[in-house]
């Protein structure tokens, strides 16, 4: 039974590891012979490296509750392998969403921009909507655990919506961050990253989440003890 | 035994993980300072997202067919990893094959698109062939399996025409898509998409499927009960 | 003992996997817009497709042969993983060399192609350079193999030659291709070719190969029976 | 537990392997139509070639490091995957910061190069910080190491300084080298290299390190008897 599971955390593994290598294929290759220097080439993209750090970390935060909710799993079915495709659709295209914002800011933001700023707003919706998908593809992956007999220990009825509320949580900030990008796109960016900053230090021991601190992460998987 | 067979699936693993997201390298990263508006490029460059679509769900197929023929192999010998081999030929070709049919039909399909069809044709026959070589190349595997001891338990007589008709099946609709692209270059993209949409919702117990529903995708295999 | 070699093999998988799916960057992407027709692109650059496929497979062939050596290593060392990292460093060069000499090639063989065939001589040089590269590289691997108590089981000092010879052969053939390459850049490409076909077809029993038709590959590793 | 660990090193695995295969899209691909013969650009693009060589050996002995340091792990929390992240997102960013080092260094180097030497030693101080910020984070993972109940075997304090003085050691080079860019950024390139060949070549038995020679690599580590 772990054979279907590992080859599942393998080729999603696989995924999260080229994706999040790809973003670097963003970072401006600056070549000798522009009219720029290469500090003002920097200064200038600086957006391309803060949405870089955002959607590593972004990328990195999916793994790791991928790798969390995955761990419980008893059986895998066809249902559940295409809920993980559609995961990971959105998350192969992050590196391309990631691109496009930062080109689109980067040129609203120069000194002398003149670029139209609706075409910036675009491009932030589309980076807002890359991240909803992913988050709903990961929440009807929870959802699946839910029901039947998926997983080695059945989430507890009354856990299952502060679970959900995290998921859930995320989605509606999303939902936000899209709207917000219609009139202020800088503001909706703000919001995406502010959304990286809480996952990475959030630390409340949830459903499938490791207590803060050291503790193991894995309690409550099938193979440590049962936190939960 | 299973280090071969661990091995051949973390290579193939590597090749369909990195292969399916390389295809989101076709997805055009719209950058300030076109003449064009972003809204007005991926308007103009929606082919290139219905052919990601498509590509993305046929090579997560593949990958769920390839991992559930690949569980029942016992041993694994240098003919398997050449025909394995010849798979990942066809599959590495995808995100090519994808972005040649996707510019030529984004081109094709403009509204003033002036373009000659004959070269959308001849992209659209492209795009067939890889996935036909595909199918061949995992219909040679699925044969491979049922010579010899080569399976941890053969697949009966009477339910090998049965699989076959799947594999053989798509082979002839990826035929008719090639030969249909030689007159009507859109009708073919269509005919694949049917396929891709078929594959996924497609539910059919089979020989290395796994039952409909909450069943388990391991039933029949090495390490779990025999349900076949 | 298993921690070790198993994540030496995962990086190498990795790499392997990798570097054969970039080989499909060197594929043209045709796009409309150019002057030229995608038939007439596709028949120009038949060089790129002839040195995909022979680059793909050499890639593979090193693959199930690192597989076949690193099988039987019980102790893994910071040699080891060094002599390794050499012959990865060869495979990550082969898109690159790949490219560089079919780009010439195509040049070089076009209907009216002006260019200066020294460069495809050089170009030529430059890609079976890399084979021999990654050749010494793990012929350094083999000879590891053979010192201390690195395997499980030593190969017995009268298959050793044996192993080398063919080792060797593929090292010799290789600085044949590259004198050749001084002077006829086509004929060198043709013998880099046969290796390819050879070494795909070439079947014979010996030391870390498996013995042809449906015996098992492992037979002769750590976790199956002795066959040599 | 064994599960939260491999995966760890999947992913891990994954990224190294991915980004030192992108490495080689930095090689230039010379094409034929440019003005420069092959050997011409090859010759004036050797920086780059170095630039390869020394990224490569880095990255691997990163992942070699890497894997001595996490086989000891028991544990795996929230922390060590954040920090771990922390070094990828170094290791993510070393094909960018070698590119542009390169380009700027066969730039400035080149016979007639009139590029301003400014932009090349801010060019070597990127390449060096990236080093610094990967150094930095493994350093973080290895202290988080020293805490609680993480390792199969805490490593003993009388152990720990000579631990740390070899990756401080490291860190402080790096310091060195872009305190130097600012100046000479050629004998900044030197020193990085310096410290390439010297960990390739490095053999000193220490924390966490294999012992020279033939012994095993995993002495210590949670599977083998115990050296240290």
């Amino acid at each position: 039974m772990q054979v279907d599971r590992s080859r599942l955390e393998a080729f999603s593994d696989g995924v999260f590891a080229v994706a999040i290598t790809l973003l670097a294929l963003n970072l401006i290759v600056a070549r000798p012979g522009r009219d720029d220097t290469l500090l003002h080439q920097l200064g200038t993209h600086w957006p391309v490296f803060v949405a870089y750090l955002i959607s590593f970390f972004m990328i990195g935060i999916v793994w790791v509750n991928h790798h969390a909710l995955v761990r419980g799993i008893a059986v895998v079915d066809r249902t559940l392998l295409f809920l993980n495709l559609v995961l990971l659709l959105f998350v192969v295209m992050i590196p391309w969403a990631t691109a496009t914002v930062a080109n689109y800011l980067a040129a609203y933001l120069a000194p002398h921009g003149s670029y139209a700023d609706r075409d910036t707003q675009i491009a932030m919706m589309l980076y807002g909507a890359v991240f909803l998908g992913m988050s709903l593809g990961f929440g009807a992956m929870f959802e699946w655990t839910l029901h039947g007999e998926h997983m080695y220990r059945r989430l507890p009825i009354d856990k299952r919506w502060a679970a959900r509320a995290r998921f859930v949580g995320g989605a509606v900030v999303y939902v936000i961050a899209i709207v917000i990008a219609q009139f202020y796109a800088v503001a909706s960016f703000v919001i995406i990253a502010l959304v990286a900053v809480y996952y990475v230090f959030e630390r409340t021991p949830g459903a499938y989440q490791a207590p803060a601190g050291d503790a193991p992460a894995d309690a409550g998987g099938p193979d440590g003890p049962d936190a939960s």
